[in-house]
Formats: C-alpha cells, sequence, structure tokens
C-alpha cells in the first residue's frame, strides 16, 4: 500500500515535469514566433535628409559588384556618415536578381547612379513612370533608357503618382517621396521600407497591372498637339486611351 | 511488485499525458499568434477609385454617430457598391477618439465631410498641412479651421509632402494619394492600411515632431512679398524659417 501510494506520488511528479515541459515548449514556439517576426525589416525614413557624401556607398558597389557595402574613403569635403539617403541607397543598392520601380519623378543622380549599377550587376530592373514627369528637365529617365533599361509610361488623364520600389521580390519601399533632390533635401516626405510577403504581393501586382496596361504596343501618337494635363479641368474631354 | 509495475505503468501514461498536454498547449500558443497576426489589418488600396455614390454612408455616421455603419439607402443615379473611396472613408469613419492627419493637399469634398462628422462626434482631429497647398482653390483646409479643427501647417523652403492618417493611435493609413477628387478618381495611387504597433509609432512621432515644429508661435509674418516655392529655383535664397 505504502509502494503504491509512492509510485502515485511518482506519477504526480512525472505528471507535473510533464507539464512543465509543456510550457516551456509553448514558452520557446512563442519566442521562436516573436523573433521571426522582429528579423523581419520595418523601418521607416523621414525626409528630409542631411546632405552627406554618398560616393563612397556607389563606389564601393561598382567595384565590388555589391557582394559587401563597405563605404570607400573618398576626400571630399560633405560628412561621410548615414543619411536618410544613404540608407535608402543602400536598400536599393542590395537586390541581387529584381527591381521593379513605379515612381512619379525622378530626377535624383545618385538613385539613377544606383539603378545603373544594379543593370550592370545582371538585376533585371524595370520601370514605370509618369509620361509627363519623365520629359521635365533633369529627368533620368532618358539615362536609365539609354542603358537598355525597360521604361513603360502611362497614356493617361491622370498622373501616375506612385512611388515604390519592390526589391528581390521579397522587399517593398513606398511612401511620399518622388525620387528628386528637392524632395530628398527640402521636403517632408516618408519611406515605408517592408518585409511582408502580403503587401509585396498586393504592389506586385499593381506594377504588373500597369507594366501591361502601359505596353507600347497600346501606345497611340497623336499627330495633333494634345491638350496638356495642367489645363484640362473638363472631365468629358479627358484623355483616356489604355481604358 | 505486479502492482509496482502497474503503477510504473500509470506512471508512464500520466507522463505521456502530460506532455501530449504540452504539446496542444503549445500549438494552441502558435494557433492564437497566427490568428492575432492574421486579424491585424494589412490592406493596400489602389486607385482611381471606382465613382460611387458614398452619401449613404456619410449619412449612417451622421445619423447614428458612428456606431454601427450601414448604407442608408439614397436615390441618386450613381452605383451604391463598395469602392476604394468608400472604403477610406468607413476606415476614417471607424475613428473613435483622435484622428492626425499630415495632407499636402486636401479637396475632397466627402473626405472632408467624414472629418467633419468625426470632430463633431467628439474624436480629437489635428491637421498638418502645406502651407501653399492649403491656399489653393478648392482647398477644405479653411473649412476644417471655420469648424474648430486645429490645423498647422510649414513655412519652410520644401514641401510637407506626407500623406497618412492615424486613427486612435491604432491604425495607420499611408501611401501616395493625396486627398484630392483629380487624385482619387483619375490618378494611380495606392493607401496602405496598417495595423503594426512600430509603424504607427514611427509614424505620430513624426507628426508630434511637424505639430511641434509647426507651432504657430514660431510663424513669422512678412510685410514684403515672399518668392513663391514654385518659381524658387536658387537654393540659396530658399526661405528657412523654422530650422
Amino acid at each position: 500500500m505504502c509502494e503504491a501510494l509512492a509510485m502515485g506520488r511518482g506519477g504526480a511528479w512525472v505528471f507535473m515535469a510533464g507539464a512543465a515541459l509543456g510550457v516551456c515548449l509553448e514558452a520557446l514556439a512563442e519566442w521562436l514566433l516573436r523573433r521571426r517576426r522582429e528579423v523581419r525589416v520595418r523601418e521607416v525614413l523621414f525626409f528630409p535628409s542631411r546632405v552627406t557624401c554618398v560616393e563612397g556607398l556607389l563606389a564601393a558597389a561598382r567595384e565590388d559588384g555589391g557582394k559587401g557595402l563597405r563605404l570607400a574613403p573618398c576626400l571630399c569635403s560633405l560628412p561621410h556618415e548615414e543619411s536618410e539617403l544613404s540608407r535608402l541607397l543602400a536598400r536599393l543598392l542590395s537586390a541581387r536578381r529584381s527591381l521593379e520601380l513605379c515612381i512619379f519623378a525622378f530626377s535624383c543622380p545618385q538613385l539613377s547612379c544606383a539603378i545603373l549599377l544594379l543593370q550592370r550587376r545582371g538585376v533585371r530592373v524595370r520601370v514605370v513612370t509618369d509620361a509627363d514627369y519623365m520629359a521635365v528637365k533633369g529627368s533620368q529617365i532618358g539615362i536609365l533608357r539609354k542603358a537598355g533599361i525597360q521604361v513603360r509610361h502611362d497614356q493617361e488623364s491622370g498622373y501616375m503618382h506612385h512611388k515604390f520600389a519592390i526589391i528581390d521580390k521579397r522587399l517593398l519601399l513606398t511612401g511620399s517621396l518622388n525620387w528628386t533632390t528637392q524632395a530628398i533635401q527640402h521636403n517632408r516626405e516618408n519611406v515605408m521600407i517592408v518585409e511582408d510577403a502580403k503587401y509585396v504581393k498586393l504592389f506586385l501586382e499593381e506594377f504588373e497591372r500597369l507594366w501591361e496596361d502601359y505596353n507600347p504596343v497600346n501606345y497611340i501618337f497623336f499627330k495633333e498637339k494634345e491638350v496638356p494635363k495642367e489645363t484640362n479641368n473638363n472631365p468629358g474631354t479627358e484623355r483616356k486611351f489604355n481604358k
């Protein structure tokens, strides 16, 4: 009887040990899940950016093909420290396979330089932009096109006003920032950096929609002078080509 | 001996039951965590929006103080179905305590109407905007101010170009969309709807930074005529007041 009682107590201890093990496993699973969430990139860059030298960053990417980004020494008078622009550039230069860029206005030479580096590195770059803004003075779109990068643009009454990029179909950069020096150095702007499969999928689908909508086979070339978007206030006379 | 053996077997069973319970608890914890992640709002609205009637949505919010949003019957000729604008409005009208709005251009009457409804409902509304764009024809900023909503604006050389809103310090709406009828009905735009404490915190901090930077006690009123931003291409002559 005493022996049975002792075994009964032993059974209770075993039960408690099992339960404790279960709680530990549960805590471990929770910790792993939390860690998995934490390592996902969730960052926001707020502009204006301090004006810093990013030539070292670009030179390093140029030299080693982007295998490891490191700041090469530079002798110019600008501060050689991290800034919002350098962080944006570093994210862009991390691309290894693909870059989908959907940008309203693009005139920043440093960002253009980064895109050209990616193209030379063999990254598949595709650009969607706004027809009106790609023609303004300082636009980098012509430079990208000359380098062989595929660019498609709207032919609509409204603006192609997105400002997002998708890196390696994994990382989304999106926000209010047009890629212009004015916006980077003077405006209050934001760029969210999001590593989230759901958001990436939704923006990628939007990119592919635009890529098809703006297929050059659908472009219409006019002989007569068009009414510019800015002066067209009558919805009844809007240009509508692709829809 | 046989009795002890039986109790030993009993102990093993108890151990296995404990272990099984542990595994079940672990699975439950994982399921709960996954579910918690899933119920978080992660949505993107892509514009242009179909033109639909949103009067029912606004009328319902007006009548019941936003306790439950339902579509009231409306006899106008527009389609009475969900659209990107109606989804944006429904998110806005879900505010119960606070709304921080940081918007470059605001001329959409329906969105303005929603903000006024929130103000009447007792939601604390604060607006930050761009000085140049709040003065253009059709801007809703004056209407909001007349209703007693606190509005602050920049006095900088660059634009206050953000387009985000924070609802109840819980939900973030951000993207490329200015709150104008042109952008909503004609442009290619995006609005991300994000329920993520980290992003909300970062954008709220940016809002509070701007709210302090644009405190009216820091405004400077000039007697001589200012050079408008649009024609000021020389960085050396930029207006810099707050920094």
